[in-house]
């Protein structure tokens, strides 16, 4: 029986304040789960329906501490509409100070609002090996349980910073190449790119910020061939990333 | 004042027994609304803010119809959390025969479900010049408030066709080259693509069915270079319809 003041404690993590405050955060879903079991995150409370315990036997069996909830009770707890799996709380991680070299590629994000947009961001991140991801201090928190879940576990292993952006990237400039992503820009078809470098992308509806956008040093743009005006940010980063890795 | 009546039937439209039934569909938000008023659906109310009048005066003293209600009577009829723009109720439109040939691009979707991805890979086809989509019946429903929404303005100029895409597959696998989303197939970044030929993406969770894999003569992969395992499936289809674009 799931008690009343830790579904208000869980509760209480989907606002950034109280995040901060308890150093905690949530995650849901079997395949979210699964890679924070497996990952240096610190575990406060694993929930799990009798189904996920069947089937995980030999990854609950470690020791680990867990309660066997209701599914409903799942649902009461979390965001999902439906999660039949289970629901973990872990600690937040300190994350090593960060170090880059012109050699690395790293995605930057100028006042990325949308949670979705974010953790489909840092999903994309992951797939292609970038292992860092700077956010200006507006973008949508790492932590909130819609990044988190749109990640699909990718969070586990992907370093996000969130840093003043123009000051960050004028610390940069001299030594590396920042690209940006804007509809004037080059056409990212016709370059010659290697695999390193800044990528900032901008807000959803506004872009790149000028601030930001004065410390970029090379504007690049995906071809367009049809009547969109645009492209979603996360689709647009999943692109232009794909397009610096064709060549690695 | 914005009629009961009204609103109850534009709520109705977010059920797709009800859009079938009465043959309509709604639009909601400044940028799709004013993208529909520029196409040929045919419109059957027209709801907008003051603010919105004010802004578009141009476009709406052509003869158009329309009632300025308040912003919360348009949060109370649509979908969205904030709409501060305008809503507006349009009828279905019947698609010409689906006529196509080996030289054009075309995207086909096998039990894509969630309308969010339906939507963001219409605004792709869109992007890149692409006219037709394909879907299996079990895929979102194009007339689903989200999938319109996430358009941003596209529906008005793809097609979306609904069929038996097994059977329909197999009608065109002698003249043209069918290409399959598959974690097994072969590295994108090392073929030479024309942008020809019908690309088939699969459900979010199971990707493409057996029968529809039949029809498949070319398996491709997006190359993976860290952890993650999946790419999102609208991402998937935006990675490689650019890659089929950038030689054309």
């Amino acid at each position: 029986m799931l008690s009343k003041a830790v579904v208000k404690y869980i509760k209480s993590l989907q606002v950034k304040k109280y995040r901060n405050q308890h150093q905690a955060f949530v995650v849901e879903g079997a395949k979210s789960v699964l890679e924070l079991l497996q990952s240096e995150f610190e575990l406060q409370h694993l929930l799990v329906t009798e189904d996920f315990l069947r089937e995980h036997t030999a990854i609950l069996g470690k020791g680990l501490n867990y309660e066997v909830v209701k599914e409903e009770d799942l649902i009461k707890a979390g965001t999902f509409a439906s999660n039949n799996a289970a629901l973990a709380v872990a600690s937040m991680r300190k994350l090593p100070a960060l170090q880059i070299k012109p050699s690395d590629l790293i995605i930057a994000l100028d006042d990325i609002r949308d949670p979705g947009n974010l953790g489909t961001i840092i999903r994309i991140a992951d797939w292609y090996g970038i292992k860092h991801v700077v956010c200006s201090e507006s973008c949508a928190d790492f932590y909130n349980p819609k990044v988190i879940s749109s990640t699909m576990g990718s969070f586990t292993r992907i370093q996000v910073h969130y840093l003043d952006l123009p000051d960050w990237l004028q610390q940069h400039t001299s030594k590396f190449n920042i690209y940006g992503a804007a509809l004037n820009g080059e056409n990212l078809h016709q370059m010659q790119l290697k695999p390193e470098g800044i990528v900032v992308l901008g807000n959803e509806a506004n872009g790149i910020r000028p601030e930001v956008a004065k410390q970029v040093n090379h504007l690049i743009k995906i071809p367009a061939f049809g009547g969109a005006e645009s492209l979603n940010v996360a689709t647009a980063t999943a692109i232009i990333i794909d397009n610096f890795k064709r060549n690695s």
